[in-house]
C-alpha cells in the first residue's frame, strides 16, 4: 500500500471497514451505520402501533428524512469510490461502479433509500410497501459480517445432502397431509377440508411448532399425526446433523490448514 | 465405451441420466420429469380444493391423461432398455428386466402409472384411492438423488445406537403415558381416559410439538408433564447427535479417502 | 470353549443369547422373549380402553396367565444357570447367584413376575399398581442392548459439560418463572398465580413444546415470554451439542483404535 | 504448598475448595453450601404459594433469618482470606479484597446477603424485590462450575458463526412478522395489528414454541407462517450446529493435547 493514497482510496478503504490509516475514522463510521440501520428497525416497528405513532409523528417523520439523506450519501460515496475496487477485474472505472451497482450489496444500498424516490415519483403509492422496503435496511448490516459468507459457505459445500434432506421433509408433509386430509376431512371440514389446509397441519406439525389450530380426532388421524410429530423429529434432527457436520468440517480444515502451516514452518526453521 | 451404441443402449443411459454423448437429451428428459412430477403433485394437491377442483376439470382430466401416457412410455422404454443394464449380474435380457421391475425404482415407476390401469379394470373403485397413488408419484424423483442414498447409509452405519435411541423414545413414550393415565383419567376422562389417549399427549410433548388439546391439570399431572417434556428435549437431542455423528463419521472418512490417495500420489511421484 | 458343554452351560449361554452351539435355539429364544414382552405392553395398554377390554377380559386373563408361568420359569432358569457366570468374580454358585439376583437385570426379572405373587400375597391390592409393574417388562427389552450401554458411558463420559448445561437450564427456568410471576400473576392468578404455576409455564416453554394453556398477555410478560423462548432454543442446542459431541468423539475413538490395530499388523507384517 | 498454613491460609483454601489438608472440611463446606442455596431456592418458589405461606410463615422467617447469617459470614471470610489469593497479581491485602469483591463472584456473594441490609435501610421498599434477590443465591452454585466456564469458553471461540447466526435469527423474526403484520393485521387485530405483536407471534414459531395464541387464518398469512416455521427449524439447526461444532472442536483439542503430550513422554523414554 502506498503512503500517499487520494482522498477517493480513503474514503473507499473507509467504507469497506479495511483502512488501517484511518482505522478511527472507519470505526466511527461502521458505528454510526449500524446505530443508524438499528434505529431505522426500531422507528419502523413503533410506527405501526397506533398510540406510538400518533404522539412522535413529527420525530419519526424527521428522522427518517435525515436517514434517506444518510443513505442517499453513503450510496453516492460508495459508487464513486467503487472506482477504486481494483479486486473486481474492471478495467474502466464505470465497469467497476456498475460491478458495484448491481451487486448483492449495492442493490442493498439502493433500496434502503428507494421509498425517498418511489414517494417523490409515484405519491400515490401505499405506504405499507414503502416500510416494508424501510425494514429491509437491516440487510446493511450484511456489510461486515464475513463469518455470515463462511456459514453459508460451509453449508453450501453439503449442498447435496441438504437437498436430500429437503426433498424428504417435502415427502414427509406431502404424504403427511394426503393421508391427514382422508383421515380427518368429513369430521372437521374447517381445518381438513382440502389438501392445502392439511398441509398447513402437516408444516406445523413436522417443524415441532404445534398451534394446535388443527389438530386431528379420530383415531386413525391420531396415528398419523403421532408418526408424523416423529418423522418431524427425525427430519429436523436430520437437517441439524448435516448443518452440524458442514460446521465441524469447516473448522477442521482450518485447524488443519493451521497445522500443515506450523509443520512447514518448523521444517524450514530446521 | 465403444463409439457406436445402438439406440437402445442410448436410450438406457439417457433413461439413467448417465449419458455422455446425448448429455444435452438426459439433462431435457431430466428437467421435463421433474417438471411433469411436480406439477402431477401441485394437481392432486389443487384437486382437493372444490372451488379449484370445480373451474379445472377439463383441464386437470387432460392433464392426468398426458402425465399417465409420459409415464407409461418412460415405464416401457425403461423396462425395453434394462436389457442393456450389465451391472445388474444377470445372463438374460429377460432377467435384467425382471430385476429393474422387481426393484425399488421399477416399482415406483409401476405404481406411477397404476391409476390408469386400476380405473380401465376396476370401474367401481374408489377415486380417493387413485389419488394417493398419484401423490406417490413424488418418489419418481429419487431417481435422481445419489445424495439419499448416501444419506440413509450413514444412518444406517449407526443404527444400533439409533435403535437404542428408538428404544429409549418408546420407553419414554410408555412410561410418561402410564402415569399420566394414572394422574387424571378421573380429572379429565376425555383426554385421559385410557392409556392410548395418553400416549397421544406423550407423543406429542416428547416430540415438542404441543399442540394443547390435551395438557395435564393436576400438580401430579403437570409434575410427571414437566418431567416428560424434559425427557422429550434430552431425547431428541440424543436423535439429533446420532444423526449429526453419522454425519460427520461419513465426510471425516471421505476426507480421509481423499487424503491417502493424495498421500499415495505424492509417493509414486517421487 | 469346551466341546463338552453341560445342559445348564447350554441353557446359560442360550438366555445370554451368547450361544454358539446352540444358536437356533437362542435366536429362536429371543424372539419368543421379545414378541411376549411387545404383546404384554399391548394388552395393558389395551385394558385400560374399557370397550376393548369388556370385550376381551378373558382372553387377557389368560395370556396374563401364560405370560407369568413363561417368565417365572425364564427367571428360575436364569437364577439357576447364573452358576456358570465365571465372569462375575464370585467363587461359589450361591453367590453368582445372587450376584444376579440382585443385579439390574436380576431385579427387572423379578418385578416382571412381581404382580402374580403379589396377586396371591396381597388380594386387596389396587390394581392399577400392578399393571403399572406390567408395563415395566419392557425393560427386559434392555437385556439385548449392549448399544444402549455405549450410548450412556459415552455420554457419562461428557458428564461435566452436561451438569452444567442442567444447571444453566435450572437458572433459566428458574429466573424465567420468578419475573414471568411478578409481571403476570394479577392479570392472570389462575396461571401465574404462583411460582410453581410459571415453573409449569417455564418448562413448557423452554422445552419448546408450548401447550398454550398458559400464555403471557402483558407487553412486560410477552417481552420475558420471548427472551425465555429463545434461551430456550438456545438451552436445547447446548444439550444436542454435547450429546452429538459425546458421540463423535466415541465413534472417533473406535476409529482410532481400528486404525492403530491396523496400524500394528502392517508393521508387524514387514 | 508449605507444610504450615496460616489459618487464613487454611480457610481460603476450603472457601475455594482447592484445600488439599483440609479435604473433608472443603468437602463438607461445599456440601453445606449446596444444600443452604437449594432450600432457599426452594422456600422462595414455596412462599409464592398462599396457602403454604400462611402455614409455614414462621419457619420461612426463620430459615431466612439463619441463611442471611451463614452467607453473611461466609462473605465475610472470603472478603478476610481473599488476602491470600496470591494469582490475583495485586501486591497488597486491600486490593486484594477488592478485586474480589468487585468481581463476578464476589458481586454474587454480595448480593445473597443484600436483601438483610435493604430491609433494614429501607423498611418500605417492595417485598418482592427482595424475593427476586434471594433467588439469585442460585448463582453462588457457579462457584463449583469449572466446566460451565469451558462451555463458555468453547462457545465464545466460535462467537463469529454465533454472531451470525443471531443476526439470521433477527432477520428472519423481523422479515416474518413485518409479512404476518400486512398479511393479518385487518383479519385479526387484537393478535396482529401492531408489528411488536406480529414479532411475538415470529418469535414464538421461530422458536417452535406455538403457544397457539396467535395464528394466522388467511391464505397468505399461513403460506408465511409456514415458510416461517420451516426457516425456524433451519435457525435453531444452524445454532445448534454450530454450539455442537464448538464442542466438538474442544473435545478434539484436548485429544490432541493429550496425545501430543503422550508422543512426548514416548520420545523421551526412547
Amino acid at each position: 500500500m502506498t503512503k500517499h493514497l487520494t482522498l477517493r482510496h480513503r474514503l473507499f478503504l473507509i467504507l469497506r471497514y479495511a483502512s488501517v490509516k484511518d482505522r478511527k475514522a472507519a470505526l466511527a463510521f461502521s458505528w454510526l451505520m449500524t446505530l443508524m440501520v438499528l434505529i431505522n428497525v426500531v422507528v419502523v416497528v413503533l410506527e405501526s402501533v397506533p398510540e406510538i405513532d400518533r404522539h412522535h409523528q413529527q420525530a419519526f417523520a424527521w428522522f427518517d428524512a435525515a436517514s434517506i439523506l444518510f443513505f442517499s450519501i453513503e450510496y453516492l460515496l460508495r459508487v464513486w469510490t467503487a472506482a477504486e475496487n481494483h479486486r473486481s477485474g474492471h478495467a474502466s472505472a464505470t465497469r467497476r461502479r456498475l460491478h458495484y451497482m448491481l451487486g448483492f450489496h449495492g442493490l442493498i444500498d439502493l433500496i434502503a433509500i428507494l421509498p425517498f424516490f418511489l414517494q417523490s415519483l409515484l405519491p400515490g403509492l401505499d405506504l405499507r410497501v414503502l416500510r416494508v422496503i424501510r425494514i429491509l435496511r437491516i440487510l446493511k448490516l450484511s456489510h461486515y459480517s464475513t463469518a455470515l459468507e463462511d456459514l453459508i459457505a460451509s453449508i453450501y459445500a453439503e449442498r447435496d445432502s441438504f437437498i436430500s434432506a429437503l426433498y424428504l421433509l417435502a415427502l414427509t408433509i406431502l404424504i403427511a397431509s394426503c393421508l391427514m386430509y382422508y383421515a380427518e376431512h368429513r369430521l372437521q371440514p374447517a381445518q381438513f377440508g382440502t389438501i392445502p389446509d392439511a398441509m398447513w397441519w402437516a408444516i406445523v406439525t413436522i417443524t415441532t411448532v404445534g398451534y394446535g389450530d388443527a389438530v386431528p380426532v379420530s383415531v386413525h388421524g391420531k396415528f398419523i399425526g403421532a408418526v408424523t410429530a416423529l418423522s418431524g423429529v427425525f427430519t429436523v434432527a436430520l437437517l441439524t446433523g448435516i448443518v452440524a457436520s458442514a460446521f465441524a468440517t469447516r473448522v477442521r480444515r482450518q485447524e488443519i490448514e493451521f497445522t500443515t502451516e506450523v509443520e512447514e514452518l518448523v521444517k524450514d526453521g530446521h
